[in-house]
């Protein structure tokens, strides 16, 4: 918030009203956000984006889902994933851009070429991903597929990508944002022995501006290496009138072959002293990287230095280049990852002004996700004012996980059981941060913020409280605090401290009797068959995590309430066989103590409501 | 909060929604009240309430109104208004019950006689109070009206309060709560030399049974002085399988006369002990009242013995008997008047929901009311998921106001001016409570919370920052700590610092200028050409008064909204003139330098954000 004044003289009341209706709207679209950022303070701020493309096989799908979930995690403006050339990637690239916005939560944009492509499966295409809640497209003619050498215009196609922004603008009006390749060498096509003639040069600035004249409002550039002629290439933009932001690609190299085959395909002009540095090094994979980062950072800090503020990364699926120049920019700190709200804040269309969640899906969000798709309205303000949305039904989808996950639990939690002790210990060493995974958690590990209370959680797993979901008391840290801040810098956040635990019907009782001295807790219990033991009622609903901002109603994402518990408990007794027993062979006494444990225990959910003096802990001493 | 465990065994998914609906209506009819009240705890809650009825000239109309407002601050689980013997008073009891409902904002019954009644008039009566958003009626056959001896039955009316009962049952369904008339002595007419014969007095019970039946769900009695009768007659009930609450009604005496008059007219019983001991004392007007006190007192300490947990106070329209039983009883305290919210909360059917407003009306919440009366919804939750209501046009009625305070203003505000610096003489001696009135303010006084920074306001003022309304700031208070608590107990309640003003263009710059150096202050200034100064955005929203609950979500029934603001600002400008420069004569100098101060002046409402550790008085310092 600055201290600024904003004057407008004699401002009548409509104006002032559609004005803020105005603001109200959601930035979705890539553009606005980084207009958003350009307004940010008086300087501006900063925003970056990472591109990917479609992988071959499923498992590296997988695996390229659990690298975007960690790099999102660093907030990029939007991430975008290429379409295969000549449409080849066309279902999967729908897919993944899909599980991107939806799924991942990062703004999408995806690539859309005219290459092979008729009508109507560009029109499918945008269909879909509108459809999606998905609002951003990078129209492109693309390259000819494999084995064809040029581009084909096929019967009703486009011709270039200025058709295809064209269409898309006449059939689907203002609702997409458009972005269109930029050459600041111009088009591989017309580079001729590495150099493009000033006559092809200016036809192909020409023809960029044509794309931005009938709709286009962003663009990003082809990479490069020649950071003085990128510079050069914007100011000739802008000289033919060329106004929107036009954002650098830049691909840091991590592999001297592979460097070696995009330039040439590219034909990307590679300064000398960048051959020079790299030739000796060349077989040196370790020594190419580093080089790579150090060359990637040197150029994006050349580029930032003439007051442009967006970077594109093309990661080539990769993360540790990217990250680390960003690192070196200071763009991104691993401690200082500033979170919107707890949760990661949905981008699609549909969804944006969702703020509310119930805790209990805090380490499954893709199952909540994949459970509340399709709603009309989300939950934004107070869960209490949302119209009783009903879940979606239990499906296989929710028990999936990718592979890498599934290894990690077969190695973590396949272990011999010979008794319910041994399956306290396996609850107790996760909670210590020994175990990465677990069952009941799509995430890898604790949340940090967890481990501030893990010696507690441990021995309370111990005594048979079996923790599946917790945070501690926060009462008033600043929300740029790490870990449990959240929100902005500016405010205050709180948390009211909250175990989930499974439990026996003995235990229960004797944590039900020593309640009665702790006014400050409430709970709810219910087991696989729905018996219910609770001190509230069915109507309360509990906000556990809220903050307090400047100029700000008061934001309350994460709450308890009996009616959403009544429908996870269902999955979370589920995962005892779907997410553990199916881990042994059939027959496996394993499979019979956890199949025990199911029909017997309870799940319970315990907050302490007092987060200024509480101490939730304090309850299960004696037991 | 009990720590008690309710256990409901498999209970089902849809019965679980279904119990929680139920539960989120708002309990309006009295009946459901007393039998919540009955619930709360394991010994139930002491509830009471009180009657008056339609004075006679307007003035006294306008102190009961005065009188009310106190009155209910106490939190009375309802008021009843009678109705004039034979229709006498109709329109003004109308009037009244619905000024009641929705100006005083308590849960109001209004009573209805069917003597000299024809139906049409009985129905217009009740989709009166229907469409004013009250729900309780207590079902009379009525008194015959002055210089009528008898009840007389006209053309088409009904003949007895058991008519009307069964009338509005099967016209309104279960719309109404409907009460009615218990006569602990049977009802005076069957009452021969002081008492009914047994028959009488058992077919007068047998009818009450009947008006029960007939769908009243709750009895108040007819005043008695005799409480061994009144237990009695409450247990003779009960053996004839009436069930339903029997609220005892208690007249504190006041006068010697009037207590005469009154028993002998409803052929009341008075023990001999009463009669004794009024006798010595009944010139002494003082004397009697201090009786009243005192036998009233006794009386109800006997019946809540009884374990009866319901009081009707037949106030006469007087306030302090009744509240001095009250206190003797430990049921009200001064001190610690319970408040649900910071503000008084709306009792009307269609706004029961709402529990956020705009600050800017705190001290003139009835101005408030009027001019959002009729809103198709009320902001509940959160103010920014309300959809823009737009508010009434300012209109003579938001000026008006009762004699009694035109009479303070004229004394308090219609003093010599002869400069500005008069001007802020007056509202620093109103902020240091020096004055009792402000043409800003519908209340008597400053509110109890604005004391604890009274002397910083007054500083202020004489500055030329002329205060209209503020709040200090509250961090973390217990929910029942008095004058800034809210809610009930167990919570905690938060305030962001707040004053709002007039002053002219220079201080503004001013203080615009030092509030650069404080990142936590935001401001909205306009002046009345609208001409609007702020460092936020007309979307913004700010919360400044909210409580933390267990097992709720965070309540937050104050906000800081620019659009509000807009609409507030010609009121607030207005007041210059209708309010205050009308108290002269039309030519005085008085008259000119106010409308100077309104034309030249803005109005400015600033926020501290910083509840921690701000303090909102260090920036007017050095102005």
């Amino acid at each position: 918030m600055g201290a600024d004044t904003a004057c407008l003289p004699s401002l009548s009341l409509s104006n002032f009203l559609n004005c803020q209706e105005e603001e109200k709207k959601k930035k979705m679209k890539v553009i606005d956000k980084i207009r958003e950022a350009a307004a940010d303070g008086e300087a501006g701020r900063v925003v970056f984006s990472f591109e990917f493309f479609p992988p071959k096989t499923e498992d590296a799908v997988d695996s390229l889902f659990e690298r975007m979930d960690r790099m999102v995690s660093h907030n990029p403006t939007f991430c975008d994933i290429t379409w295969g050339a000549g449409g080849s990637t066309a279902d999967l690239t729908l897919e993944i851009a899909n599980k991107m916005q939806n799924m991942i939560c990062v703004e999408t944009m995806m690539h859309l070429t005219c290459t092979n492509m008729p009508v109507e499966k560009i029109e499918h295409a945008l269909d879909t991903i509108k459809s999606n809640g998905i609002r951003n497209v990078l129209a492109l003619r693309g390259d000819p597929p494999h084995g064809q050498d040029k581009f084909v215009q096929i019967q009703g196609g486009f011709a270039c990508a200025l058709d295809l922004v064209k269409h898309i603008r006449e059939k689907y009006g203002d609702y997409f944002g458009i972005t269109v390749a930029g050459y600041p060498e111009a088009h591989p096509e017309v580079i001729q022995d590495g150099v493009a003639t000033e006559e092809a040069y200016l036809n192909d600035l020409a023809y960029l501006k044509r794309k931005v004249d009938a709709g286009a409002d962003l663009i990003i550039t082809q990479l490069f290496y020649d950071t003085d002629n990128f510079i050069k290439f914007v100011n000739d933009c802008r000289q033919i009138g060329i106004t929107c932001p036009i954002v650098p690609g830049i691909m840091p190299i991590n592999n001297y072959k592979g460097f070696l085959r995009m330039t040439s395909f590219c034909k990307t002009k590679v300064p000398p002293e960048i051959t020079a540095a790299l030739e000796p090094v060349k077989d040196n994979e370790e020594a190419v990287k580093a080089y790579g980062i150090h060359l990637g950072t040197e150029m994006c800090k050349k580029i930032l230095a003439h007051g442009i503020k967006t970077l594109h990364l093309y990661t080539l699926n990769m993360e540790k280049s990217a990250l680390a120049i960003l690192m070196n920019l200071g763009l991104i700190d691993e401690a200082k990852i500033s979170r919107s709200l707890p949760w990661r804040r949905p981008t699609n269309v549909f969804r944006v002004k969702e703020d509310v969640r119930p805790i209990f899906w805090a380490n499954r969000p893709k199952s909540y996700i994949s459970r509340t798709t399709g709603w009309d309205q989300y939950p934004s303000g107070r869960w209490a004012n949302s119209h009783n949305p009903s879940y979606g039904a239990l499906s296989d989808y929710q028990f999936m996980r990718p592979r890498s996950r599934d290894k990690k639990l077969h190695e973590e939690w396949a272990v011999s059981l010979k008794s319910v002790e041994d399956i306290h210990e396996r609850f107790m060493k996760f909670c210590l941060g020994k175990l990465r995974s677990s069952p009941w958690s799509e995430l890898d590990g604790l949340q940090p913020e967890t481990k501030i209370i893990n010696e507690q959680l441990g021995n309370v797993n111990l005594k048979g409280f079996l923790t599946i979901n917790s945070q501690p008391a926060v009462n008033g840290e600043k929300s740029d605090t790490p870990y449990v801040g959240w929100g902005g810098p500016g405010g205050y956040v709180y948390q009211k401290a909250y175990l989930e635990f499974f439990c026996s019907q003995g235990k229960l009782n004797s944590l039900v009797q020593k309640c009665k001295a702790f006014p400050s807790l409430t709970y709810m219990a219910v087991n696989k068959e729905g018996r219910w033991i609770s001190n509230i009622s069915s109507s309360h609903v509990n906000a556990v995590t809220w903050g307090v901002f400047p100029a700000k109603e008061v934001i309350q994402p994460t709450v308890v309430d009996p009616a959403s518990f009544m429908v996870w408990k269902d999955e979370a007794f589920e995962i005892w066989t779907r997410g553990w027993a199916c881990l042994y062979p059939e027959g496996d006494l394993a499979r019979k103590i956890l199949e025990e444990v199911r029909n017997t225990y309870f799940l319970v959910s315990l907050v302490d409501n007092d987060y200024l003096h509480g101490d939730l802990f304090v309850v299960f001493e004696d037991i």
